[in-house]
């Protein structure tokens, strides 16, 4: 009997999918020029014990699985592989509890970042952790990747938020790690291990979080600088001034552009940079230190520069920043890369990355996350052009070595997946390539977890 | 050629120490009850290449290697193992490098945490967990326990700062392991991974560890309780508010009593409890915040409450938890004990202490992060007396099986050791177990890193 049949025996007939209409939709995450293969089936389970039981039939028949959530993925890590299971957690997608006095959540992974956080703030919490996909990422994902967004600067990311997992191991087995207090020492951090391992290593079934209390309405500020050199000098200067804004990030020339085209708005052409700050300490607090962050400003050189007490007027600000991908999008075909390098090195990190932007003859513009120095350069080219297409993944490449050059890491907070395999082997080195190899066989020693991704 | 012999050979003469007068002194961390060996010889590299030398010698010749910082652990640890290698760091104690730019300091494993604390300090910046054994335990050692302290219950633990390791791993080869950027999700955790590890995957000999800006000076607050109930209602209206004091401790009665023995201060002795806080958000900001705590204190039924807005007044207010341990100390010999319960089930942890405490005819004080859930029941006994010894074990068993019954941990800060070996076993269960063999295999194959502990 093959492993559908199998599968077919035990579980509930809605969850087995096997008809290639339903499946296709299935296969790829968002990641460009990333090979994904035709699954045998897509899992649906409602329960653990069935993605327990789906598990066990995998491990038993030898079959690979690609444990996904929402495929907003940009690395093509939830892509499916030739013959194997897609194992979906969109039906697990409920708050299973709020604990306030404790300030944690419990939830299934297939939930999506955006429903989560409105579940807790309606409690008046804050789940920090906020990607650009909240709207269309699952938790599940997010813990996988270990998700980043635009308030890490101040409140961290992903990882940060664990407490405990529950997790379907190759196996079958359940695993339970972490507990549900704030501290914890008993044993390895698997919690952590578990978190951004992209799927090779179990199934999250389901998440125990942290949460924080909400926190105040965000005063704003924008400036705009005539250099990159300029706006990464600020950049430099808020935190050498012991500043955390709840929010610093950045657009090259090529980005405002982008938006003002896709926004139909006014926005300043002329300028190289526009950093975007934001303070959720709230009132005056609040008032101070964007207005010290503004000075800052100044004082590095910004050729103009707007306070926004109000958040809204802050979120007209913050518009070209929020819809630069979909901006990107309208020019062309993107590729989206994540580059993190350390702070200092930012305006490097630009300047390189308009350099390859001019060599190739491409539009490649700059967004990101300044005060982690995390970058998002993205490629627009033209898909149909087989010579363009060469060159976005040259440029891909170069901006990836470019990143590693001035000491950052190929990926901030997308991920391995597919599309950077052979770039993390250059990362880590041969010690810690070998020691991954181990780990995974620790906890998947017949390799049916996502196979072929990460390493 | 024996181990000695071939070290021996290969290192400068005064790394290997073999003299019994000496090795002695490394044979025991401060925990009560825990065995230790006698071993081979301490080594006292100064280099990572040294700490590799003697690692393939090691694996080579099938020796166990204890990795020792400064002895300071509570759990056994870092005992030695018969016939095996001690290796201590203490040598491979300096600063490396401080970079204000990215908020970061790289250092040796041997420093002690108030040293390193005190160097970035003296730049502006700050380094925050803080065990209360600062001033003489080393970083390494901190790593390797995830330790926490006062100021965790608004800045984290040790985790929460460590952004890459250089690891020797069991077999001599250098692992390189994180990054000296902000974020980054290039491969596992493993960084994560080694930190609480407690010597069993690998030899810790540098890190790269995040810091914050400098906080603003201190506003404290004191606050008296006719129950632990009444405090514990105050931790939980703390929370609740979406406040996050920067340090917010309790003392139960016994804490108090011992305290202002030790002191000769007239400290209110007819109260069960006393809570401490402060808010390091400086000037009005933290006025404020303490004031918020104080009222909320009020209203949850305390009996006094202390306002300091001067920095030095408010180590005044803290000087009884700062000493609780020599206090008790001075009484009797100590057991201390480090269980971490939802911060909703203070009180009950409490209670049931002090109902172990009656049970056995034991002095039972009850210090602890009150904002964390992470309590140190600490049991007071005649050592030279075998009953009292025996009561004192049984109430330690007691207070862990408490922790668990109240859906907390074993241990909050201190580790597993081979104080709490079993215990291990009971909260994480077979699954979990397994797991942590099967990892631990992965790193070090031979089961040659400190063998006997932690499970
Ligand atoms: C427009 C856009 C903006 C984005 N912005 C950000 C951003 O700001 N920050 C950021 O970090 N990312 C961002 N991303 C990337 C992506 O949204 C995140 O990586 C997200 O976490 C993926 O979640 P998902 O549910 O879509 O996961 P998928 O794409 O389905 O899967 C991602 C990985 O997680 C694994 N996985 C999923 N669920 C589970 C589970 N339950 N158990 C085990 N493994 C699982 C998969 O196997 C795969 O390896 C963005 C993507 C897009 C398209
Ligand atoms: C009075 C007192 C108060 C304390 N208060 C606190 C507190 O508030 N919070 C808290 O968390 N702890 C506290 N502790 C416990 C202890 O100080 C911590 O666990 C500390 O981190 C141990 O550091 P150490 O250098 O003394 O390590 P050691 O005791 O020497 O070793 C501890 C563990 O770390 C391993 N290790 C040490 N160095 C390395 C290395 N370089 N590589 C790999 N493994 C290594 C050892 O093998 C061992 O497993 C307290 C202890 C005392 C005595």
């Amino acid at each position: 009997m093959d492993v559908v049949d199998r599968l077919r025996e035990v579980l509930p007939d809605d969850v087995v999918v096997t008809a290639p209409d339903r499946t296709e939709g299935y296969r790829y995450d968002r990641a460009m020029f990333c090979p994904a293969g035709v699954p045998a089936a897509v899992v649906l389970p409602r329960t653990t014990d069935q993605v327990a039981t789906t598990l066990r039939i995998a491990s038993q028949t030898g079959t690979p699985v690609v444990p996904q959530g929402a495929r907003s993925g940009l690395s093509g890590a939830a892509n499916a592989v030739d013959g194997g299971l897609v194992l979906g957690t969109e039906r697990m997608n409920r708050v299973l509890e709020i604990d306030p006095a404790n300030r944690l959540v419990v939830v299934q992974p297939g939930i999506f970042n955006a429903d989560l956080s409105r579940a807790v703030a309606a409690r008046g919490l804050f789940y920090p952790p906020d990607p650009s996909s909240w709207e269309f990422c699952s938790i599940g994902g997010n813990l996988s990747t270990n998700s980043g967004g635009l308030c890490c600067v101040k409140y961290g990311v992903t990882t940060d938020y664990v407490l405990g997992l529950e997790v379907v191991l190759a196996s079958g087995e359940v695993l339970r790690t972490g507990r549900r207090t704030v501290k914890g020492v008993a044993g390895y951090d698997l919690t952590k291990l578990i978190v951004g391992s992209e799927g090779t290593l179990g199934v999250i079934t389901e998440a125990t979080l942290a949460l924080r209390p909400e926190s105040a309405r965000p005063h704003t500020v924008a400036a705009l600088f005539a250099s990159t050199a300029a706006a990464a000098q600020a950049v430099s200067d808020v935190v050498a001034a012991g500043l955390v804004p709840s929010l610093l990030e950045i657009m090259d020339a090529a980005s405002i552009v982008a938006s003002a085209a896709y926004l139909h708005q006014d926005l300043p052409l002329d300028c190289e940079a526009m950093l975007l700050a934001q303070s959720d300490l709230g009132g005056d607090a609040g008032r101070a230190e964007v207005a010290r962050i503004a000075a800052l400003a100044t004082q590095a050189g910004a050729t103009d520069v707007i306070e926004a007490d109000d958040p809204a007027e802050g979120e007209l600000l913050m518009a070209a920043r929020r819809c630069v991908l979909l901006a990107f999008e309208a020019l062309g075909t993107t590729m989206i890369d994540d580059v993190c390098v350390p702070r200092s090195r930012l305006a490097e990190l630009m300047d390189g990355v308009a350099k390859v932007a001019r060599e190739t003859g491409l539009t490649i513009g700059v967004p990101g996350h300044a005060g982690d120095g995390n970058m998002h350069p993205t490629v627009v080219f033209d898909a149909a052009d087989p010579e363009q297409a060469r060159r976005a993944q040259w440029s891909f490449d170069e901006i990836m070595r470019l990143g590693l050059d001035l000491g950052g890491t190929i990926t901030g907070e997308h991920g391995v997946g597919v599309l950077k395999k052979e770039w993390l082997a250059r990362e880590i080195g041969p010690v810690s390539l070998n020691l991954h190899r181990e780990v995974k066989r620790a906890f998947d020693p017949q390799g049916i977890l996502n196979p072929g991704k990460v390493f």
